[in-house]
């Protein structure tokens, strides 16, 4: 069902909402064309002419300056007219409901929305509701996907990894909460990725998570055995306030990525984490500094597969035969 | 004296304060103008290059996204830099006057402003203030006009019922506290629209409102009957709280707009609402989303409207003779 | 060791943290450049190419509406994209670190920071932790320093005064805490102008204030006398709360800027003030808004300084020979 708003009739991706019902190919479509937006961000003019005269919406419901000002410079690279709303301090408390301030901006003859909520499942309301060739990119709804960074995140593993099928991938923190997670063990999957692995406390894991396709660790060190990629999440403060997670402190003892933990990788081992950091307590400096981190080139990579994913949702450098497989 | 402002010495526009003294051709070039604007939020590049290299500021003392969002897509639309400013948050917390904050604005060598704020003559005050060649457009101002919202309505007028000599309007709900309703009901007269209505409970009808030249009901299905438009209003819930109206539920019984009490409408009635809409309180989800309701081509249209008046004032594409009768 | 950080290698202005540093040549370079860029506000098509395809971060700190808007409108006239980020409202109350938003900016591929924080030697920190390809442009951080006001202060004055060599410019109110003083200072030292003044109560001057190259007064008349160049300093009203300052009434006796006080100074002298001003309280209305004030003028060349500085250390049109001194 989910698919029928993410693809036309003829199979070309229109909006992106979730990593889950895109098949192999469609994913190496926009890994591949992001690939050539890499080049763009390294230009002395860093800008082409694709979007020109279009009018992208940032429509952040839930505010996030960083994830805003990657898809701002993203939409202006590509010549796009940029519209920031953040609606939390705008007319839906003068009574509107979403579906009407959606409602109005699509009759301003607006061409894309990217859209932040903090209720799962937001993203897909909004795309039912437009009419399609409105397009629309999810950028992070409730807990349930942010596909723009599972999709920088393997293009990330790609280009230090170069190969997905020999991959051991760890993922550490807060499972539960984190739609970074979900999205990510859902597009390493698809991309064939043999062992995707959850460390975290019981507390942490959604009930039958290995029904998402991963093996699962409650601790540290025998998650990170041999693993290829690291994945630190995020941990929210908040949560610290309940029941979840003993302290800060003993978090960090346990769970927390230290150069003495880390051993257990493989030499070669990459650390990645979305941002922003908690230094010192889910991840150390001494691992977020060091020479294995390649957290600030999944930022770069991040314009890049924004760049690609808005190319391709507006149809202006669709790549070929992304029907989806299901 | 207003308009000695509106004018320059050749007759014309230069700013747009208020529809009072704006003569019937001057109106029918705007529309006329945005007409044109229509399509180009209909192509696939939906830009203009009338104002490029030429700085429109923003400039919203009283915040409202929506319509900060309508102005910022038009000039965009037409080539302009766009800066918005929010100076309720600013500078004038800094205790400057707001006079020398327009000062400073235009010293940056800024074209165009675009003001709104909640006190009623504003608008008028900064563009007395202004030098001749930067120009203003009123964006709302207290209780006063709204300008710019009335050309769209009789500009969606039009587009639904061609001419507006057999017109019959009906405009429903807070006329005493409403900008847009002084507004609607001056260009109405202009355009020579017979026979203009108000509906309302008397707290909520400005003293002497026969004198704006319209009829007065305070009985909703009388005053329906046989409209040919219905102008709804939002009623700010604030009111609530004063002894001008009785109950939510109370007013929506009397004055809110439902599929039976527009029975009373001609068949083929349009519905209007300048939005952000209360459903449930001025009107009903089955008429705000029914085929008559012409809520959302309002907003299309307003973006060319504003783009008309922009590039009219800007004198980038103004139509001849606009020199007004008095 | 700022100078490293100021110049690359061939002597190139590179980032501008402060007036410190520079000498007459770079100082008269930037003037000149200026120069030139006033013509370009004045034109038909405010703009030029020169940062086509670049991406300017405001990254404000500390907010200034009037500041971030003369830095946004200098970009978008230089044809660079403009991201506004106000980090105060976001991710680094998210727990995260200034140099990680720095790492994560550039690592966006931005080209140019401009950076305001309330933190002295702010903008320091930030241009020491950027690559060298990445450019900064200090906006006013703590007390330390805003160089391009003090370099748009000295555009001025040669705008008006032609030589500097002959000049008495007095500086009045709260040196103390002002790093538009502190700056002004360095910029009038470097440039030769033989005496500079500093008028103030004993509270509101640092302590050897004299070995900043100034002549201190407590008394405003004898202070003034015969100044060729007046500029009056905002006084922050926070201040008042302390016992820096008796009362407003009685602060604007002694040091408020009147039409008697300023017969003291030479007949042809010029005021000046940084904005945004508190009327009646430094200064009079009468003098605000007299003939000789040329605080509008100041917020023109601001614009025109401000497009220099970002063309010079984009080295889009960087005059030869910047080579400092020392």
């Amino acid at each position: 069902m989910t698919n029928d708003l993410q693809f036309d009739s003829q199979g070309q991706l229109r909006n992106l909402l979730t990593i889950e019902g895109l098949n192999r190919q469609t994913i190496l479509d926009i890994l591949n064309t992001a690939e050539s937006f890499i080049a763009v961000g390294e230009r002395e003019i860093k800008k082409v002419p694709l979007l020109r005269g279009k009018t992208v919406v940032n429509l952040f419901f839930e505010s996030s300056t960083r994830t805003r000002t990657t898809f701002e410079i993203a939409a202006k690279r590509l010549s796009a007219d940029v519209i920031n709303i953040n609606p939390s301090v705008s007319s839906t408390n003068k009574g509107e409901t979403l579906l009407d301030t959606i409602d109005n901006l699509e009759a301003m003859h607006t061409d894309l929305f990217v859209v932040r909520h903090k209720d799962s499942g937001a993203a897909y309301l909004v795309a039912k509701h437009l009419p399609p060739h409105v397009r629309l990119i999810n950028a992070g709804d409730g807990r349930h996907a942010h596909p723009t960074q599972a999709l920088l995140d393997s293009f990330t593993i790609r280009q230090y990894k170069k190969d997905f099928s020999q991959l051991r991938v760890a993922i550490v923190g807060d499972i539960l909460h984190s739609r970074v997670a979900r999205s990510l063990i859902h597009v390493l999957n698809i991309l064939g990725v043999p062992e995707v692995r959850v460390i975290a406390p019981k507390t942490l894991l959604p009930v039958d998570v290995e029904k998402l396709g991963v093996r699962c660790f409650y601790d540290m060190r025998t998650g990170l055995e041999d693993a290829d990629v690291v994945v630190m999440l995020r941990l929210q403060r908040e949560r610290m306030q309940g029941a979840l997670i003993p302290s800060e402190q003993e978090y960090f003892n346990l769970y927390g990525l230290t150069l003495e933990k880390l051993k257990h990788a493989k030499d070669d081992a990459i650390i990645m984490h979305p941002g922003p950091m908690n230094r010192g307590l889910e991840i150390d400096s001494a691992v977020a500094d060091g020479e294995r981190a390649v957290i600030l080139p999944q930022v770069t990579n991040g314009i890049a597969v924004r760049m690609a994913v808005m190319a391709i949702v507006m149809g202006g450098s669709a790549p070929k035969d992304r029907r989806p497989g299901q």
